[in-house]
């Protein structure tokens, strides 16, 4: 059995997609195909909520298009945009690189923390974690001052100090993982393990590996409840693919 | 001085403007405009999660456009799709139907419930009373089973129905302050006051009378923070006035 | 129409009451008269338990003597002392400018803070903000140290320390909105909002502001409930109108 | 050592002090002397916010009058009104009886119930496990609903449908510990507490069994923060024992 | 690469474990052995706090004598008895069959329940996912009444009712994802899940899932903090591995 | 009459032992005898996890050989190992010496703080509150940094600095009562009560008056519900008191 997972990039940066795609291959079992996606429309680099409101929308756009024939899909920028309404409408395992580093963190502590490149990436992913109900255990959120224009080079350039700010919230705040947020800077957790006294997590890489274990999981998709198919409904405005899937008759195929 | 308050139907039925719109015009002071506007894009009556995520961008599109010349702005969907991030994006006070009802419950008493039309909008108020952190005092919230395709008409044909939901929540629940939720509804409250023992809110009514309060009490915008302009940022795909917001330099005017 | 708005100042000093009835009055609509009162009984300004618990009964006595005829009350000492009871007891709606002020910060921002005078005041305004269940966004409160004796002095001599107080919330706190509490200030938002990069408020202002929208909402008062008229009851050593409010019979005038 | 509690009972009815007062004597050690108390103003049997709020000053009044020479005081009511007020104002340890009955509900299970003779009282009681943040595991409120005039004789009169209810959110809400709430039923517990499966608690016992447990812990009177003495304040219209604690000079005696 | 995952069944009944290891065996990659292992002291099938703190102790004296060698160690009694405990004394992966049901739980809703055998089970279950942090989104535990004995036999004799209370916590309080908790009913949730109409979930199929999953991100242990190896302390009456482990030298190997 | 109180040391060391038991003579009434008692397997000092949950097991194996006998049980180390189980187990009161400190921390402020000797400890007395539900008030945790090794020599060498760090969470965090934490510096509090503003309080004292209430109480022991003796269920491998109460019939005797 080969499993398919789509990663989908919510913005429209390709430099970012092939960043979080070539980590998402490394971490992949080899019997698991990586396909790459990126938002249609949209914005650089996805930072507030007006930004993510409008990936919200075009992570279901891409994913009526580039979904079907994939096992699983991920949703690949730290603050999950649209991933509850993709979980909906999807009848295969949908899951956010947030998300997905959120449940890896409870089971490897009881208290995490996150990093990440800049004040309001702070505050979305605080609010991704409330949105979640995982935030009882967050215990701080340490932003950079990275300017956003720079975010796609952050990598090469922020390593040193994002390892002093998981110093930090380790000693601190008694954080017992850390969480590296932000696609630009997937894998880097990686790269720097061995310098962070306690276990630290990527959402590129949890978000594979648990989407593969909801793969084979193989979880029914619900048909009661507010995440079965909803009836379909006339539309306006909208791609055709997602057009498509909201006319559509509201029986699960 | 006359007040100009935007009402925008996040979705794109044009009976269901006219409806909130004669309730706004209603309840407002003499001295405020009520403008109507209604999205672009998306579905004919939001209910789901897919819906909702279209909608929170389209009211966007639609404020992009439309805000400019109005003093404040009503998110007019029950679950108010969008209403942070469009906080975010203007300078104006923003404020949707539902946050406008929860926080005038907040004032009536110290437990509230929602009555609506279907189960799946019971699960998104619920989600949205959780976003805006004021679900603490939300004590039930009880649907109706009304078939979707029918919501455009249940003003006429479900008040009976509604008005025993909310002797239900009274009873069972303990509520205090009882709200009619959904945008097809409004002005259903009032008409059915007397019949329910304890205040019953419409959300439409709500909102204007808070947007009147806030446009009156005239914040400074933010200039920091999570809710400050961001930069300026390239994109791709948008509508022009949107993009014209999110590309434009990040000085608020 | 011409609303008539009570504002009740449940401590004993005069002085205080007439600062917040200058800023109420330039705050209030045209159309709404604003009408003074002041505890009979209690100390000279408020702030602590042993202090709001007397001006929680003071609140009652004035309002079963003052509150008939007019349209709304308002409770205007920052912790709200006997404002849940006041609503208890009033047809009309009653609103406190804590709680004002708490609501309306919703509107504006996801995380605010109180600046306050002093340190007891601090510990009962957090106390206040959790029993009116609006403590869940409340990031920090943040006390300077008047002595108590200088307090209706204070705002001529503290405004600038006020402002330092509210940088130190946003910067350290990430608050998005602040909050000025304390009657003897009412108004020194205003004078320093272009100062400040987030809105701040006053709660006077909001006050008066959300007891308009509440007038002209006129929501039913409770007839069921916890928040309805209580029957009848024999008391002992109360004032004349208080104790004719709880002596009479228990139906809805 | 003798030690000298004072029990005061907030409402203005002796019988109920009596009731009360007979049940504190059966349970205290042999060297704990019952002080009787009852407030000189308010209503006949406290059941609202209205009533709790003037008997939360009416518990002040006499406690500056009556507490001297006492070791300890129970406020007897319980709704817990001005328990908090009173423990800033005293030296001596004070404690209330509903305060009393959750804390030690909180030894005996991890789930609790409350049965109570009137919905209203339900509420309060409610708000008053909130207000102590002692709530998080009170599963159950369930109240009779007795008219109030029959309040002060509904122990004898109550008993049968008391020991159902408490059957009820044994069986129904998994209630690990059931208090009775109210002060005409002091000693209802005891005497039925053979017919109920789980351990079943009486306000006034538990309150004085840990009165005499903080008399003898003898904690020292906190002298900074905000139970200290507050500094002295000129005051208006206070009974002469109150006015005298109100504006006598701030340091602990 | 293999990866060894120890199964290990806290109670001493190795019929419990054959069922749960073939029910783990079916799900396993195929690059996964699965190691069985029982605790070698405690009660025929936990089912209270009594019988869950001597399985505490059970679980790390087994890890100490058998996960040397392993990858990743399933802790296979359904409350996780020792789960974190276990989590800080070993370097390799460790998740209880809660856990990962509840973790996967969060993945594909937004509200869970649980399904078990008896009431004692579901208070159990209940402060288990309290413990985890992951009781905000558990709206409902629905036990049936299995008598204890009867339970190793349950999985033949139970299906029916089971399936009928899914429906219940379905219909009744929204449950949006089922758990079917309980080691001896291991591989229930897969055969019935065709007649439920949301996702049905079974803890040791999670686990082993979870487990191969965080083997492969291979997360570094921690060094610093709670989760870190404690430094060597004298013992006495241990076993002889646990000893070993409690008394040898504090760094990680 | 007389009171048989069991203080149980849940580690090894029977030096600490004697220092708990020389605090609780001393404040125990007259007519209480302490029954001290010592785990028979487990470490030296409890500090963490392995240690708390091996610690959970001794109590329970400890309780059934000499509780029978006793009055009530004191479980004596600050994070109460065992707490729950023991409660179950056993038909008289038990007690723990943090929840004892928690508890009486209620009555006497709104917001309490720990201090004790080291970060582990700290931790561990966090997540203790968090398992009692008695967190909501606990305003900071502040631990000392002494290695384990002279734990039982602290009292003498680190009052001072226990001292300062009371000073530290009154003055930074608003602490209002203040818990010294751990079995080795029992009656440490009480020594230095008067260097330290708000009340500070030693669980060992609380626990003993606590236990003393709760006997004089007389709560009947639960027959039905999470708290009841459980049925009788075959054992293996435990010590021959605990078996026997494992294995022998469910009812009450």
């Amino acid at each position: 059995m080969t499993r398919r997972i789509l990663v989908l990039n919510p913005n429209v940066t390709e430099a970012i997609t092939a960043t979080m795609v070539e980590e998402a291959r490394r971490v992949a079992s080899a019997d698991t195909e990586i396909v790459p996606a990126t938002a249609r429309f949209g914005t650089q680099y996805i930072e507030n909520r007006v930004e993510a409101a409008i990936a919200g929308h075009a992570v279901l756009d891409a994913l009526a298009e580039q979904a079907p024939g994939c096992d699983a899909a991920v949703v690949a920028a730290f603050g999950d945009p649209g991933v509850f309404a993709a979980k909906e409408m999807l009848e295969i395992p949908v899951i956010g690189i947030s998300e997905a580093a959120f449940l890896t963190a409870y089971t490897l502590g009881r208290r995490y923390a996150v990093v990440c490149l800049t004040p309001r990436l702070g505050v979305w992913y605080r609010e991704c974690a409330e949105e979640h109900g995982l935030d009882g255990r967050l215990v701080a959120v340490r932003p950079l001052d990275v300017p956003p224009s720079d975010i796609t080079a952050a990598k090469q350039q922020t390593g040193r100090r994002l390892v002093e700010a998981c110093h930090e919230v380790i000693d601190r705040h008694g954080a017992e993982v850390v969480i590296m947020g932000g696609g630009p800077i997937a894998g880097l957790a990686r790269t720097v393990a061995h310098e962070i006294p306690v276990p630290v997590l990527d959402g590129v890489s949890c978000a594979v590996r648990l989407a593969e274990a909801l793969v084979d999981l193989a979880p029914r998709p619900a048909t009661r409840g507010s995440f079965a198919r909803p009836p379909a409904k006339p539309s306006q405005g909208l791609a055709p693919a997602l057009q498509a899937w909201v006319e559509r008759s509201g029986e699960r195929r």
